[in-house]
């Protein structure tokens, strides 16, 4: 409970803010990130806080220190710093995908693509059945209302509607419409793992529909069967059974 | 005025040649500009004057006491080298776009393909929309005799023109028609900022149009929602009220 | 043979292991490899093992001592880690094409791409044929039992089919369907070479192809024309006569 | 003459083999190269002798000493290595192309595409236009018989074939069907200049078909015009009158 801790107190969440900090750094230089395009954000489940990148900050100059802490109605707890503008959208995540810890949002090249073609992504190879059991998600369009007013919840809420009748563990990354990808994992450093595997999978997937449009994806057998070696029980990739997710 | 300050005095401009030669470096350094294709210029708005990349000039030896200091006539006022050959171009955009401070010219790869293919570039995503209010406008193309009598500066006409019922603050930038993008700003920094977004847009949209090539623009409602999050009275993205223009 | 020497020496494998781990090294710092999609493999004929990476090793931590040591069976004769879950793929392949000594894995860009469309790289120009004397031939699809017990010898069993009818000396590689390349070499050193080799040739068919969907392969003169430039006993590229396989 | 000097003098051509050497690393630096696939030499017209790099040679490795000096008949006249597989092609350059000292031949990605797609690189911007005063050209095929016997002659061959009625200094460069490019200069330093400019040039046109495939080339009035402020006696880019080639 937030009573439990006095608020201001800049050391109760420096563990959580050094992950963040390094996540949003790590999406610079793997290029994932151009200019401020892109936050990760941490939560912490005891709290129900979120440490989240502040709005616009150049990332050379990005020190952990400077993490925002929101809580869940996106009220700042501690921080100086304007929250990224994209807070709302990361709290609705957090809100619905009960066990996630993070959330990485980015404006990668070839996911975006994907994004404003307003595609899914299909499954067309083992690569991206290693970390997607499907198609990654394109959310439906937003309406001039839900644009207009309270633009980034609706943008969460949107991606959790194209969750409804999919497990967000399964396939941890969304592309919103006409804007760029999203990915969540239990940890900051897993949710930029599989924000670098979705651009990597999605300019496959683009190479791919280029060299024969008309491609359709892996039996699901074979997606099955790939996702299953590295996640879940039965997992037999990496040296711990289903190090992954579990 | 002029005869406020000697001329010849290099020490006046120290500071704009310095911001004008590390936006030539950083055009080199972020891939934006290949050999010597490229030029950046600041413009001090006191003095009318220009200060420019000296023509055909190796990027790695390059120091700010080189840049060239030119008048709104295109003469010469300090410097011992050649203006960049585009001066003219530049002139006419801050004899035209009042209040731009910085021009910036680059033939990056993929804003040049659609100024090659004739093409504007169509607001596909929200990251168009975060800098530009609509679509990048390619200009006419000129005419034998404007390419063979003041080429540069009828460019620079060309430019302004395709401007006519436009915002060039909404827009701040431009393809000219079978050559590369022209990008514009308050400040060096700025407009190279601009020029960086603009690749990156160019090339989602390339790669957008090669998923589904009939893709159609993003409704304007959320153009505008976009582009207001980052600039104008209204805006709530990054530190400071509407920090990228105002 | 194995009795020669006791199991569980160290020192033994020492130059393989070395060889081993910089040949995985080499694949991250030449892109082939994002996160932990790659693997590559030694063989050592006289004591009929194989050294290999172990399983979703992160590449910057990797080091000669932890490869492991396998049999032909797939059991592990040396190493405290689990071994790649490609392994079974490897050991095929070094019980079929006889005298091969390496074999390496990628999910390399333009490669995937072929592999994922489900299509051969044809011979679309002399650098191709450098390296391979007629196409990269893409495996058939795997029936739901092959995949559901013994994928990855399955997988193996599969490329070895693929070359009933060709030389795998003179094609060193192969794409899985829905998957990515295999190559192979007479050194570790040589395999990685051979997948470099691969992907550029597989970026460079891909962009032909993108010009000109119709594109011919080379006459068959040319390929070998040039395959006998490098390899073989009228090779008179490089300093060696046939310094490539011979 | 050849007689002024004793042969074997390894001083002679030191300065030379220190541009070829420089020449060829700057290949590889500027990943126009990609393993050992390309080679630069430089043309001593006094002497009537090429100075080229080794055959296979591994370019980490590449010291001025090991260059190979050869005469216009291809005998090695110094130098301990083979020289490039490729020699005969430069031989027949600097025999008809008058005054060019250098050739340089790599298999950069967007140049080969052309040439593996046999289409010439048409001019479709003034980036093209400010080097080459017009398409780049391809050569035609060459007959089994112009393969199988001496076949990199022949390759010289068609490739001044090319510029039977075209200026090898308007456009010094060419693609050679189903290879890759070559391109010349005054020195090697220009030689690998153009080889950079030609990758950009095919990217972009390779960038510009995609977005429109039925492109028409530039008009001329504009190939002149950005031909000539580089280029030739009214040149007025860049530091010194027409310094591109005079």
């Amino acid at each position: 409970m937030l009573c439990v801790r006095p608020r201001g107190d800049e050391q109760v969440f420096k563990e959580l803010k050094q992950e963040v900090c390094r996540a949003n750094l790590e999406l610079i230089d793997s290029q994932l990130v151009t200019l401020t395009w892109g936050n990760a954000s941490g939560f912490d489940p005891r709290e129900n806080l979120v440490v989240i990148k502040p709005s616009g900050m150049t990332y050379k100059e990005m020190k952990p220190e400077q993490m925002v802490v929101v809580d869940l109605n996106g009220s700042v707890i501690e921080g100086d710093l304007q929250p990224s503008s994209d807070t709302p959208t990361h709290i609705e995540l957090y809100k619905s995908f009960e066990g996630i810890n993070s959330v990485v949002h980015t404006h990668s090249d070839f996911a975006s693509m994907f994004a404003q073609a307003n595609k899914e992504i299909p499954c067309l190879g083992t690569t991206h059945a290693d970390y997607f059991k499907g198609s990654v998600p394109i959310t439906r369009k937003l309406s001039q209302d839900e644009v207009e007013s309270n633009y980034e919840k609706n943008t969460g809420k949107a991606i959790v509607e194209a969750f409804e009748n999919m497990d967000y563990w399964a396939v941890p990354a969304a592309l919103v419409a006409g804007h760029g990808p999203f990915a969540w994992g239990k940890t900051p450093e897993e949710a930029v793992k599989v924000s670098k595997a979705l651009e990597k999978i999605a300019k496959m997937a683009w190479g791919t529909l280029g060299l024969k449009p008309e491609q359709i994806p892996l039996p699901y057998y074979i997606i099955r069967k790939h996702y299953s070696r590295k996640h879940g029980p039965d997992a037999y990739y990496g040296q711990k059974k289903g190090e992954e997710h579990d």
